[in-house]
This record gives structure tokens, C-alpha cells and sequence, in this order.
């Protein structure tokens, strides 16, 4: 496994894998890797010849009030893992290598970031747009691999890779879970013992949702109230917000139909999770 | 000469021509070429391998009381320019191949469209830096041709080219003139006889700033009220904007140093001209 801190390198590299013809499957992501990465990766390791991993902690999507200092960061144990998955290529540039003084420009989805996280982090979608625009043009990934556990963001970077023509396809893979339900994630390592208990509330109330819809439920508000009253029943936790939405445009149901993607923002103690379930109405 | 109307088609070519060892040089224009245009075809031509020229009217640039329906379409004489100068391939998407139903990504340049173009036509760089974004993702252009007519753009789509980590070298090309020196513009073709004969002043005006820097003057204040003065000595003209600014930041001067650009936008009747001149002072 080769390490690289250079766009530039980076770039060398990836032409000379296109020129030996291979495809070259990336997973950007800010380190602090656990099995849900490792899916990722496996994913890019089974469909393409040559895999990309990035582990940049990207400030531009932090807000000034988040946890950009306290942001897990695990390099070694990171390093480790990539090359236990026969990564070809781990990307590793310094903050001034992607944004260097003078650097200016933002890249922006105007609809699909107007709800949900786009709303409760300003700014938060502009540097995921920003940088996954610079990563894709360093790496030139044939595919590109995202967790569906970050749903807005996977449909975020669809519209984006459409939208400004960036030669990728976008592969978005199931969310990894706990045996208890809780969704993999780098920040569940702060929560406190009685938070991790109380952080399942997520899974339970997407679970509710879910089954009510499958029961045939359609009223979205009934199936939000479900939701949200046993997210209140944990005393740990605070709501952020709770919808059903269209899975494609993310549009909030009044009537249940189609695909709908069930979403919850929570906060456990001081540690904000989030959490998503896709349910097909039939 | 090939002419292409789809994204697809022209990656499709791109590639080839990329996969036979060609540099790609790319003159992206919104028709009615005249030779300011065919001077950047030339240096493409003389440059690289391939040349393509895109003819698209970009309505994202265009202000809601601007002329894009007025705009001039002459693509029948275009292509013919184009074949003449052996253009390899011309780009004419229609306006719903590059933005369909659903489109909504904006790339921003943020600090240097701030003033002159980017004050007087608010949303016209997001509308450049969105489209060049595209083009240049869809030509893969190893090098790009742009007139220093349009200075501010040509530094816009540099910054955006460098953070975006689009892999074009941008080239400027001089401004190309008229005898009298009126800088060559699609927009030409609108003015009256009179008004023709009253828009040499910004040449004027111009040369006037750039004499009295070369003698010496190193006050921007006086650079510019000897600009003003001389626009507002022409009855048909009305000030847009007058400035005298670093040439790479483009940050108006109180003392001229360095390279210094000259620049300034009129209205001649109804017809808004720009033009500019760089001094470097010594």
C-alpha cells in the first residue's frame, strides 16, 4: 500500500492506473475508520481494480460551534486497516494542500441541502460538495463509494456528480450496525456507557416508523409522532428532527407513498447522531 | 470538422483523442465569433493537438434584465469560421442538455467577483464558474483559451480552476482591436453609427490612464478621475464603473505598484461595454 500527501502525486498515480486500464474505485472519508469504511472499502475492492482511500478531516464541513478539534483521529490504527484491506492507495493531504491561502471557491447544491442537516449545520453541504468535487478531480474515481448511514449527503454528492458532469458513478452502501441496532459512526466512541444504551433510541424509533408504514400507516404525521414520542421517552436525548420524507428529493410526505426515507438527527448527551431507514410503501 | 450536441458524445471524443496522445486545447464561446475569437482558436491550434470550440449562450450568466434573448446567434456563419480555422470538433449543446429538469449546483468564486463585474451583474460569475466547471469536465481540455477582454472572468476561471484541482492550464490571450481601437465584442453589432464612433472612448480612456502611469503618476485616485473625466466627456457614454487595481487580486490601488489593470465598463446607449489594459510600473 502506497501512501500519498500530494495532489499532485495523487493525480500521477491515478493516470497511471486509468493508462494500465484499470478502474479505480475511492472512498473518501476523515478517518477514525470502523466496519462501516471497511464495507466501503470491501465494496470498492470487489468491483473495481484499484482502490482509493482518503482520509482528510475536512474543515470546511465543520460549523465554528462543531466538533472539528474533537473530531476522532486514529492515523496509524487507520493505515493499519486500509492495508489489512489491500488498498492500493491511501490519500492523506495536509489541510493547506487541499486549501492553500488564497483558496476561494464553493461548490454548492441549492435544494436537496435546504432540509435536515442542510438546516441544522449551515454550511455543513458546501464543504462536502467543495471537497468531494476536488477529490473526485484528483482522484478519478470510476466509482465512488458512500454509506447510506450519511443520506443526505450520498444524494447530495449524486446531484453534484450530475449536476457539473464529474465522470463517476456514485455506490451507496447499507448502513453497518451494532448487534443492538446502533449505526456505526467515529463519534459513538464519546458516548458515556449509559448514552451508548440510550443512543439505540434511533434504530428503535426508525424501527417503529418503519413497521407502522409496513402495517400500511400513511399518515406521515402519525408515523413522525411515533417516532418522536420514543425518541422523548429517553431521558438522555434530544430531538434534532424527525421526518418522512421522498427518498429521492427528500421532500417531507404528508401521505406516505413510494420509496420514503425515515430520518432522525438526535442528540445524546453532547454527542449528535444521525440515523435513516428506507421503507417502499406497496 | 465534427460538430457534437451532447455531453456524452464529446467525453466520447475527449477520450479518444486523449487515448491517441492528443492535447486537448479548448476555446469555450457563446457564438458570434468574431476574431477575438479566432485569435484563441489560433493559439489553440498552434498549441495543441485537438481543438474543440463550444458555442453555448449560458442563461446562468445572464442577469433577469439582461440581454440574453438579445443576445447575438449567428451559428450557420460560426461554423464556417470554425471549419476555416480547422477546428477539430464544435460543442453545441442545447440549454437542457447542460441544465435538466432538476439541476441545482452553483460553483461560487467568493472573494474576486465581489467587485466591478461581479457588483454590476450579481449571480453572472456563479453563471461562468458554473458552466467552465462543466465544459471543462465534460472537453477535458489540457489547456483553454481565454480574452483578456474579459479580464476578471479569465482570473475567475484561474481560481477556480486551481481550487477546484481541475487538471487546464488557462491561457489569456490579448484583447483583439479594432483600428480605432474599440476592443472587439459580440455586442459590437448593436451600436448606431454614432454610438460606434462614441465607444472608442474607453480606448482612449484607458490609454489615458496607462500614459499617465507610464509618466509616472503613481496616484490611483488621479489614474481614475482622468478615466472618468474622459467617459463623462462623451455624450452618449454613462459610467458603469472606473477602477485601477492589482492585476492578479484585482484590489483597487490607493498608490499604483506592481502590475496594475485599468479597468472599466460603460454604457454606450444601451449597449454595456467593457474593456481593460494592463501597466506594470517600474
Amino acid at each position: 500500500m502506497r501512501r500519498i500527501r500530494t495532489a499532485r502525486a495523487m493525480r500521477v498515480w491515478a493516470e497511471e492506473r486509468h493508462a494500465a486500464g484499470d478502474r479505480i474505485g475511492f472512498v473518501p472519508t476523515m478517518g477514525a475508520l470502523h466496519e462501516g469504511h471497511l464495507s466501503l472499502i470491501r465494496a470498492a475492492r470487489r468491483s473495481t481494480g484499484a482502490v482509493a482511500v482518503s482520509i482528510f478531516v475536512n474543515p470546511l464541513q465543520f460549523g465554528p460551534s462543531e466538533d472539528l478539534v474533537r473530531y476522532p483521529r486514529a492515523l496509524a490504527q487507520d493505515l493499519g486497516l486500509c492495508r489489512k484491506e489491500s488498498v492500493d492507495v491511501i490519500f492523506t493531504p495536509k489541510v493547506a494542500e487541499l486549501y492553500p491561502p488564497g483558496f476561494e471557491t464553493t461548490v454548492t447544491v441549492i435544494q436537496l441541502t435546504r432540509r435536515f442537516e442542510g438546516l441544522s449545520r449551515p454550511g455543513h453541504f458546501e464543504g462536502v460538495a467543495t471537497v468531494v468535487t476536488k477529490l473526485f478531480n484528483i482522484v478519478r474515481p470510476d466509482r465512488a463509494f458512500f454509506g447510506q448511514k450519511d443520506y443526505q449527503q450520498a444524494l447530495v454528492v449524486r446531484q453534484l456528480v450530475k449536476d457539473l458532469d464529474l465522470d463517476t458513478t456514485i455506490s451507496v452502501c447499507p448502513t453497518v450496525r451494532e448487534a443492538d441496532g446502533l449505526a456505526l459512526s467515529s463519534r459513538n466512541r464519546f458516548l458515556s456507557l449509559p448514552e451508548r444504551r440510550a443512543a439505540t433510541i434511533l434504530y428503535r424509533a426508525l424501527s417503529a416508523g418503519r413497521a407502522l408504514i409496513q402495517q400500511g400507516e400513511r399518515s406521515a404525521r402519525k408515523v413522525r409522532q411515533a417516532m418522536v414520542r420514543l425518541i422523548r421517552s429517553e431521558p438522555l436525548s434530544r430531538l434534532d428532527y424527525a421526518a418522512v420524507a421522498d427518498a429521492d428529493m427528500l421532500e417531507e410526505f404528508h401521505v406516505v407513498r413510494g420509496r420514503a426515507v425515515l430520518l432522525l438527527a438526535v442528540r445524546i448527551g453532547k454527542i449528535r447522531l444521525i440515523d435513516n431507514m428506507v421503507v417502499t410503501c406497496h
